[in-house]
């Protein structure tokens, strides 16, 4: 089976190196807008064949695989809906799902049958093809969001897809998916940034940085992501974003009050009770580092 | 030369550690306000003699170094001071500087001349002597802050002794410490905690915590720091870390606005900024992953 990969970025890039690791696809033909990440992908055995457009990767593949920034998925879609083979099954690994979701129905008409989205969890990397891994997505899990329309063939065979490269399938509905990953990836990038960038107001901000320890490293690894896919989740999951954003704030106005009243008893109950919450929550875990 | 190591978590243990390999001290006497963490201490061979009182520990040393959490110097200093010897060197590894040295200048007397303290920048870790390592502070800074009536000799001793454990020693006045303090680890700290109290409002937390990702792990793996130690920095510095809140909490304004807007091409703008910060931060360092 041939593979079409649209966007060849750190995500693409290594669910195409699982994917013929695991004997899934035999060839993967791959298009990007940067002819030099293409070129780095062909050289690294991601893609085996580099294509000038997106119709001449997707012509005559038996699945279509799109990893590009969330907002640029609409333009993907209705370029490769008119080069499309009838058989072919369609993915994408957009980290928002409901707009994403509106635009693959609206551009790919019928063939939106054959189309299932799965978006797996695997991020604070560095962006970019050349950090590219096949074991990326191992006990990871990967977020299946079946929505009407899409068939039980389309949605049964990506995630057997993801399983076989190692992740754990989890299906949500794609609402269900935007609220929960607002709080839990969209807006910690934010935080992220902005930590950094409130440092960067500073006139000695290159001095002060020097002495950030590991707690900062950690802290800001997510700033490091690609600015590009992070501004494209912000604003197509804009909604859920400005939600979990707004209850943020206020518990940050709550802390900040009982900083300046001096109020240690209230915020040492706040931090131990995040404390517990975060030490459990990676307990169990194989990646749980 | 025997040290009276008091407080025995993981920067205490492992300085205790370090300095012993090293062949600095022979013997360690501790002390701790938990029994279990004393025992835990003797067993791993972290200290060589457990202490039931301050003064029984100081008695006697030729050093002493107090590792505790920042608003528990105070009664510290003023336990140990008539136990020292009129030789010993005294410092403390406190993340806050100027309230600390006004609690020695006070409770020490004649001897604050033997006085000097030393921060070292190892964080993010658990707490807790088990994790204690003697290389923890290998290729770290560590911050030396001297200042009015402290002697040369003390501050040379112990800046040596944070070199010899592999530190890499700075000097800043006190006042610069706790600024930048404040902005690089302090406020990190209080916005890791409260984005993961954040999340613990809603009901259903346990099941959106179990989609969190390698971002969110790295992001909130400072919350799982000692929340007692942290409460007490934040109190300890509060002006500080009050005056890096308020302008995070300007710049996290800015940012709502943006998202609210849709204005993607000044979010993208803070987002790579920040982003080319962040990886030009840690590129030259050798602890920098």
């Amino acid at each position: 089976m041939q593979l079409a990969l649209i966007g060849v970025g750190l995500i693409g890039g290594s669910a195409a190196l699982a994917m013929k690791q695991k004997g899934i696809f035999t060839a993967v033909r791959g298009f990007d807008l940067s002819a030099e990440s293409l070129q780095k992908a062909l050289s690294m055995g991601v893609i085996d064949v580099a294509c000038g457009s997106i119709e001449e990767a997707v012509r005559g593949a038996d699945a279509v695989l799109v990893a590009v920034p969330v907002l640029a998925m609409k333009a993907c879609f209705e370029a490769l809906a008119p080069a499309l083979s009838e058989h072919a099954y369609i993915t994408d690994v957009g980290s928002t799902r409901c707009g994403v979701i509106a635009a693959a129905r609206a551009a790919l008409g019928e063939k939106f049958a054959n189309y299932a989205p799965v978006h797996p969890i695997a991020g604070g990397e560095m962006p970019g093809v050349e950090f590219a891994r096949e074991d990326l997505f191992e006990d990871a899990r990967a977020i299946s969001t079946p929505a009407q329309g899409m068939s039980d063939a389309a949605v049964g065979f990506w995630e057997k897809v993801w399983e076989k490269v190692g992740s754990i399938v989890v299906r949500l509905t794609p609402e269900d998916h935007d609220l929960t990953f607002a709080q839990v990836s969209h807006l910690p990038h934010l935080l992220s940034y902005v930590m950094v960038k409130s440092i960067l107001r500073e006139e000695d901000y290159d001095r002060r940085l020097s002495f950030a320890g590991a707690g900062f490293r950690d802290f800001t690894r997510i700033a490091a992501s690609s600015p590009r896919m992070w501004t494209d989740i912000c604003m197509a999951n804009r909604e859920a974003v400005l939600d979990a954003l707004t209850a943020f704030e206020s518990d940050l106005a709550s802390a900040h009050e009982l900083v300046q009243r001096g109020n240690a008893k209230e915020l040492y109950a706040l931090f131990e009770r995040a404390s517990q919450a975060r030490r459990h929550l990676f307990e169990h875990r194989n990646r749980g580092k």
